[in-house]
């Protein structure tokens, strides 16, 4: 009997939240406030959507979904997402003060050790993945990872999604914004579980293409949610986009425009 | 004919500056100021002195000290302490305005630039690494790298030295500060070339000794040098560590206990 696509992500989440656990700090480790400020900002919340997708992606590869090595490479790139939400909240970015409904975690832990927490959370994500397992793959997948977290994916999409605040910019800058601040990891999960699952050339350029139409269609979600949802339920602030300016898909094509794209 | 050891570093800091301006984004990459804020970051400064740990360490595991792998590794190295020197000159940090005798990357590019530029020269420094070559040894250095960028390392040290400041702290405290802060990458530049050079565990352990022993006088020539030294020949603050009532040997023993233990 195969269970239902909710039940299976909601038993993946707990895999991920398990292995997450285990390759932080743990409880109390020193020095104190650096790992529970790490823990903080990794433990208790978020979907878990990004390793789900690497573990499907490796399935589709016609790899297992949640055998060891690909369990790791999930938790490595969730690693990732959650560093860029701790760096993405400070005071000199967005500024958010809550995130997943609690305190962001610079309100929690202090400026300086919010920057801390996101800076030992990047190299631990590296250091699952390369200890992941054995083999010129898993070096292949920390590449994948490195360059969806750099300049030329995650990093280079905040600092165009900073630059463009309050500016007018068409759609072309809005979807490089999209495709480097959120896509570049959904690209990264599915090519790093295509990887790891045996995928060739061709299934990986497919996966590619799967990752970018995904990340768009989240990011349209994200970005309608943020308009019309509610604080309470979004576990952040609601309209924070719009009253910063940025530069989003219904800033650009209005609110039934980004639904219609949707 | 050898040449002097002053010549061989020389001759080894050119060959780093090359191989890493050639792995940062391009003068005038997109997006400005994010890719500008990178390069002033690296280039133009440093003694590479790591990066010659990790061509040392590799000769003396019989491996070339120059050859391709190698030479990326080191610039690999380079990058995580250039990262990290962006990051500690920041305002919620060590608030320094100076570093290698330029304005800090926060006065010249403002502080989110500075912050993102740290944040992508973290992973292009495991991106360099990765792709170094082919094979499980790169893969094993990468967790190397990792280790010492992290928590344990690197990012661990940083938390203590910050909660450190203005504490009376005993010296197992300072080094603990010490073996993190600067230690960690000097340790992981001996074993990353050990590795790549073709060491045996014997050897391994060898060059870690050796780098952690070294590592400690470099510091405490480093914080020596702080107390003693004139701003524009250090091209940073001097006196910065007894300004902030820093956590240093120094501190701890006295100039002339510093100077003994050196």
């Amino acid at each position: 009997m195969s269970l239902s696509l909710g039940a299976k992500m909601a038993a993946r989440a707990a895999a991920v939240e398990e292995v997450l656990a285990a390759h932080l700090p743990p409880e109390g480790g020193v020095p104190v406030p650096l790992t529970a400020a790490m823990r903080y900002a990794v433990l208790g919340g978020g979907k878990r959507l990004r390793p789900f997708l690497v573990g499907a992606a490796a399935e589709a590869a016609g790899g297992g979904g949640t055998g060891g090595v690909i369990l790791q490479a999930a938790c490595a790139v969730e690693l990732i997402h959650a560093y860029s939400l701790v760096h993405d909240d400070l005071p000199c970015m967005d500024a958010s003060p809550l995130r997943r409904g609690k305190p962001s975690v610079h309100v929690a832990f202090g400026e300086a050790m919010a920057l801390l927490a996101g800076d030992a959370l990047l190299p631990l994500a590296f250091q699952v993945l390369a200890r992941a397992g054995e083999g010129d793959v898993v070096r292949r997948a920390v590449a994948e990872l490195a360059w969806a977290a750099g300049w030329q994916g995650l990093v280079g999409g905040q600092s165009r999604d900073l630059l463009a605040e309050g500016c007018e910019v068409n759609r072309a800058e809005v979807e490089a914004i999209q495709r480097g601040k959120t896509g570049a990891i959904w690209v990264a999960a599915a090519r790093i579980g295509g990887l790891l699952g045996g995928a060739d050339e061709g299934r990986l350029a497919d996966l590619t293409a799967y990752a970018r139409r995904f990340g768009i269609l989240f990011q349209l979600t994200d970005d309608i949610l943020d308009l019309t949802g509610d604080s309470s339920v979004l576990g952040k602030p609601a309209k924070a986009d719009a009253a910063k300016n940025k530069a989003t898909f219904p800033a650009l094509l209005g609110l039934d425009g980004a639904r219609r794209l949707a």
